[in-house]
């Protein structure tokens, strides 16, 4: 990694490269070291990499110009939304420029006749929701923190509602892209399918920044249901909950979230939220339809939650309540934080087959038990999708990171052989580049070809995702 | 194109790659004149390309072989399952062998906890469902052929009940890839989501044997609704047809099917299939869930559409009856062809946003008008997607293809202009390849860099897709 200048010495920088980018964006180049700082570290643990400077971007053409300025130097490429990825995406391995897009905010057009959007890729969900309001639309993917909608597009994210509603996967139905050479394409169209030529929109969803920068994303909107009712039930055995899970999925109800909490996270969200609820591994329920069909939905999952020894479903109706439910399952991260005043966490991320997720969970809380540490578990267990929280202590960390590291070696291992992935929704980044071979065998031979064939010169996000 | 030998000489072929293969398949490479034929040609007017010989493959490890022959000798590859593409898909444009993989017809494995399967590509749509009777789960992706699975992957196709299950882009889990360079890999994971790595799955779903040959599906499945119920309704103009469909969309009513007839459409449907159905622009649907939540659908999309001059709903709720409904629609192709007997078809297959559909239909109706032709035309209008169908008379095909063509060009124009796309499910193959400039610009770069990445000798279904 390059040396970066210091802040101080800003205006005589000698790096031609950084002069060039200075000429063209003024102010809006940055070298100040705690503006570098800030853009090499996300939400993760992963050691902080800060980039040689940081460039605010305005529009498309601005992120072209700027990519083209450092392909000429050969300079690598590190683009930023609001840093709350999870595995490293945004650290500076090998130098270079970090291209921060949270300036392009606008939301360009909503269709709403046709349940769609395109807005620019520093959107925030929040923020397009919160636009969204009078128009009966709502954008369902929510990952736990407010991320930019073209980091959520690059990371292939998800969160509590993809069970119901898909993933970016399914949600991204075109977009804006500077390619590694610096010219601005457009992929995908607004029609809701077509046949015609390679889907570079969903190879560009999840690839990370290591193909190319999004700028713009088209998204599907969804009609805010008649009626939404949210629900909570505990039962005695994790078990009892997970098969719930799969009995509601098999029988194809279309529950809009189905979310796992263990008693240790339970433990956490009543402490840090004021809750009450009974320290029993927990599910979070929301059904969306009609009145009549959400209160139809929620008979059939009350059954089979009382064959598996649930309690009685703890109802939440009121919009406010509601909110206040889901707004603890999105802190749970931090709830969980709290239980170990200090601590920065290190979230872990497989998914499996519905029918091997009761197995990985207990082969998993087995395998934490024996290393008599407190770990809580949440879930999107609806996907097959878990995580848990390892609670790392800064002053120790270094020990403590290699503590908790062989626990996920094996966690990753055993989702693996049950037929499933070792990231559901956070990504590869650098944390989870390791897997990369294990998971794909010969076929990562071929994104490696993409890679090169799009990227010769290996400048766009170097170091994640494509193990060298 | 090289002049294939004649079936009586195939024992003295001296064409080295052909006498490489003859040894690998014995009698499973064909040479007979009326096998290539039929296999040079498949269900559309484009014309028949036969390929120098036909090789009937049993396994992935016999795949791989025939590649890394061909491969060798630089002898094109065309894949092929059942010939039931519409855009000449299968013509050795450039000579080689035709790779048939119908002989691959084993249903590997069937997930019914995770409602999921494994099919090797040749195992056609109606054979998965017929092995699929009696687990309570079904396919639901319906062209109107019944095509192999790996074919519909390879071309993205959908049908029917795309607006409601989505359509092989959103249905293919994991696949199994000859690449252009004999490799067998996998792609994808039995987990309902992952971050992990690009798209290769969506990548090759819809690449048409360019990158490679399909020869595993990993395939979502879904739960027999409790309850299906169909209906017809007639309508006074077609605007309304459209706006009921619009409606029905915009209010997120989850109808399993909404299809679109015109009177011609129709016509020719009452002749062939012995319907008395009014000659007017008719809405087939169909609605899946429990009895209550069928009945309150249905009852929705009455209100919506007796408020645009829909007709009393015509049911058929027996399963004989519904049965007899879909064959109906599904032998459109047919019955339409019927209207003037011995004529080929040539369907037309765009998709536009929804709010454009009614403008689209509309002004594709007057240009159609202004010819003077008889056109029935179908659509698939939950998704904005619609077909024409030209009926071209074989012993004129040269001037009556001239006729049409201009309407083609036109329609496509129309299309893209309004955000769609030149082909919502049938792909490009040859006969849709010279407007893959206008509606991808600069994006088909990227997929031409692909294409070199993968088969850098391009013989890979070498004349379909990607423009020269």
């Amino acid at each position: 990694m390059n040396n970066p200048t210091s802040p101080s010495d800003s205006t005589s920088c000698k790096d031609p490269c950084l002069q060039e980018l200075q000429k063209f964006l003024g102010e809006r180049l940055s070298l100040s070291k705690s503006v570098r700082e800030q853009h090499g570290q996300d939400e993760s643990f992963h050691a902080s990499a800060p980039p040689e400077a940081v460039a605010f971007a305005e529009s498309n053409e601005e992120v072209a110009e700027i990519v083209q300025i450092c392909v000429k130097h050969k300079k690598p490429i590190i683009p930023f939304g609001t840093g709350t990825s999870l595995e490293g995406h945004v650290a500076a391995l090998y130098g270079g420029i970090c291209l921060d897009i949270s300036g392009m905010n606008q939301i360009l057009e909503v269709n709403e006749n046709d349940l769609d959007c395109r807005v620019q890729a520093g959107v925030t969900r929040k923020q397009l929701n919160q636009h969204l309001r009078n128009t009966g639309l709502f954008f369902p993917i929510d990952p736990g923190a407010d991320a930019s909608l073209g980091g959520m597009a690059a990371t292939r994210a998800s969160g509590t509602n993809a069970v119901r509603y898909g993933t970016m996967r399914e949600n991204v139905l075109g977009l804006t892209v500077v390619t590694a050479d610096g010219h601005i394409i457009l992929t995908g169209t607004r029609a809701r399918k077509s046949s015609a030529g390679y889907d570079l929109t969903r190879l560009f969803v999840g690839s990370e920044g290591t193909l190319g920068i999004i700028t713009e994303v088209q998204l599907r909107l969804y009609g805010v249901p008649e009626a939404i009712s949210a629900a909570v039930c505990s039962f005695n055995t994790l078990v009892g909950a997970v098969n719930t899970t799969i009995s509601t999925i098999q029988m194809g109800i279309p529950v809009a979230r189905i979310e796992l909490l263990d008693e240790v996270q339970v433990d956490a969200i009543n402490r840090f939220a004021g809750f009450d609820y009974d320290l029993k591994p927990t599910l979070f329920f929301e059904f969306h339809g009609t009145e009549s069909w959400v209160q139809e939905q929620a008979e059939m999952v009350k059954e089979i939650s009382s064959e598996e020894g649930g309690s009685d479903f703890h109802w939440s109706n009121r919009e406010q309540e509601r909110q206040k439910l889901w707004e603890a399952r999105h802190n749970a991260l931090y709830a969980a934080l709290a239980l170990r005043p200090g601590s920065k966490g290190w979230p872990t991320d497989v998914c499996v087959p519905i029918s091997r997720l009761a197995d990985c969970i207990l082969e998993t809380r087995s395998d934490i038990e024996e290393s008599g540490m407190i770990v809580p578990l949440v879930g999107h267990v609806g996907d097959g999708n878990f995580h848990l929280l390892f609670l790392i202590d800064p002053d120790n960390e270094e020990e403590e990171l290699q503590r908790y590291q062989p626990l996920n070696d094996r966690l990753v291992e055993r989702a693996l052989r049950m037929g499933g992935t070792c990231t559901g929704e956070h990504g590869i980044g650098s944390g989870k580049i390791k897997y990369m071979e294990a998971e794909h065998g010969d076929s990562l031979e071929l994104m490696r070809q993409i890679k090169r064939a799009f990227d010769p010169d290996n400048l766009m996000n170097p170091g994640k995702m494509i193990p060298a």
